[in-house]
């Protein structure tokens, strides 16, 4: 193969540090004789492992002590039942945020056992925004207040931190998913924080959870024993097998971050990573990018060329330059460039050179 | 390191063959550029691997064509809820069969949702034998029949299949996490069977459905979207992001299973396995095995030692032989050797000449 550049949603990108780790250990972890894989869950080996990841992502997030910290599975869709089945405590109504199609995906399945506030929405617009906090409708009866901060379909992206008053006990809960580790964030602010790994932490079938001590205990009569948070804060998330490989592969993805320099350092190339496309996108009228300046997505770049019809050429064209998945979701069409900390920036400077050129070409 | 043999109850060995194949083509999967790991689901390449994976499993078990198969996260714990919440379809009751400690799981949050019948149960024996199907208190009203056809921590193993009358359209359930694709078996028997990856199939962190169609679209209220068999079989196991490296590895083993002849070929292996542990502890007093001798696993041989002060002597050496993770679970102590798929014929011989001549030194 020739060198290609992975611009996929998710499951997406991995360091080649990482793959390469990975490789050259898959035969025998550090002497063990053993792959990560085949490791009883309960063993020093995967045990030194899982601590290991555990206190790396603590580090990394700067998470308090009064946090768990937990390794599920079924990714955030799970999340979006198991939240209010142990958040609500006794409350009948959560309040959330519609940024978009994840946005909607958590109300949906949340209406099913609550009623659900839609404090604010993006909807008028097609979800292409931010709702300022000013226009929010909280409801002070809420059992908890849900957000999604990166909307990876709709490339919608929370800068900023919602500022719950603490006055009734009403926690913040986040879908940070798809931008998870992409900058430095205070975890205080939330009560619970999810994310499926497949993006910026590892491998697809691991979930990350992490949760404010208090809000363990307290889950519907009907939820399911590996659906209720408490039961795997007090397992140390070995209740039953965990997804040891995907803990591995982000333990190593988490190393990797931390050779980086951290979440300060990520952020700054990051942050360059963005602007070489929305700058670009800014400065020509072949391509439209619709979301408005201050809430687009630093991870998810989504575009549309302003004649549809050349929409496979594009396509076929980066392909041949190495250039891959960057057709958008089905359901919105146009393209999407996902620019995970994973990425380098090197392949985002491919990606802009193309575009220009593919641009003067068909001008 | 020098080569060890690798007894571990699950996560467990898996094939040499496969981590080769894994560890080649870590980095770029036949050409594509991309690890397994950084493939979208619902890219051309993933999409091959899944199909290749379900159509090799078909053929390998012979599943019919009006049984769904699919690819969930949880492990078989997650069935214990997911079975109630789809299969009781407005019964109010479910038999139970308890032939030891993942019986009694399953019972236990069973309960949760329904009035368990536990129609027979080999706690009078400290669950080591399986009671006759002649003694079982089946109940007609029961929204389905479910067993452990090989209980990992006991070392007992049903070497039949239950006969239920189809007369009231009870379904048979099995939990075959254990012995699933150690021998041929018969589909049409069952209403429903799952196994966790991580002792004969591949890594932890996919589970495996195989279910009947007529069986769908019923669940409890309460279930969550995740929770409901049909939603996964209407989306191929793709409504949310599946465990898409784990489904890999599991693809290439059950090619490498193709290449061993099959189930009725690796059937023999295991039983040829089996019987030299098996032979030897029937006769030397120095260890014991407590099973009967007609239920008795193939799968995970559990003994003792006569002299328990010998235990850690035991597998200090054994360790030092090369012969890892024998101790017993935690909950019964002893010594248990589990011998799946991939454990070579030579692995088990190496163990039984180390068995034997630990007891010559302290005989």
């Amino acid at each position: 193969m020739s060198e290609i550049f992975n611009f996929s949603a998710g499951p997406a990108v991995l360091p080649k540090e990482v793959l390469r780790q990975a490789r050259d250990e898959m035969l025998d972890w550090h002497g063990s004789g053993m792959s990560v894989m085949e490791m009883s869950h309960r063993g020093k080996e995967f045990m030194t492992i899982a601590e290991k990841t555990e206190s790396d992502l603590r580090e990394l997030l700067g998470i308090p002590s009064n946090y768990k910290v937990l390794f599920l599975q079924g990714g955030a869709s799970s999340q979006f039942s198991m939240v209010p089945m142990n958040l609500l405590r006794g409350k009948k109504t959560a309040d959330y945020i519609n940024t978009g199609q994840w946005s909607t995906k958590a109300i949906e399945e949340a209406n099913r056992y609550c009623t659900v506030n839609v404090a604010a929405t993006a909807a008028d617009a097609d979800f292409t925004y931010v709702p300022a906090q000013q226009t929010w409708h909280l409801n002070p009866h809420a059992g908890y207040v849900h957000y999604t901060s990166n909307e990876t379909i709709g490339g919608v992206e929370f800068h900023w931190i919602p500022q719950i008053s603490q006055d009734n006990d009403i926690p913040l809960v986040v879908d940070m998913s798809s931008d998870i580790l992409s900058r430095p964030m205070d975890v205080t602010h939330f009560g619970l924080i999810y994310a499926g790994a497949q993006k910026n932490l590892g491998p697809a079938g691991l979930t990350l959870v992490i949760i404010r001590e208090d809000l363990l205990g307290k889950p519907l009569t009907e939820t399911p024993t590996l659906y209720n948070y408490q039961i795997h804060a007090q397992n140390d998330s070995m209740y039953n097998t965990p997804p040891t490989y995907a803990i591995y592969i982000t333990g190593l993805v988490l190393a990797w971050l931390k050779q980086q320099g951290g979440l300060a350092e990520i952020e700054k190339i990051n942050i360059t990573k963005a602007n070489l496309l929305y700058d670009f996108l800014d400065d020509t009228d072949f391509y439209h990018c619709p979301v408005v300046k201050s809430d687009r997505s630093r991870m998810n770049v989504p575009f549309t060329l302003k004649n549809p019809a050349l929409d496979d050429d594009f396509l076929r064209q980066a392909q041949a330059n190495g250039l891959m998945q960057l057709k958008g979701h089905r359901s919105v069409g146009g393209m999407r460039a996902s620019i995970y900390n994973a990425m380098p920036v090197e392949g985002v400077a491919k990606l802009a050179a193309f575009m220009k050129e593919f641009a003067n070409q068909h001008a």
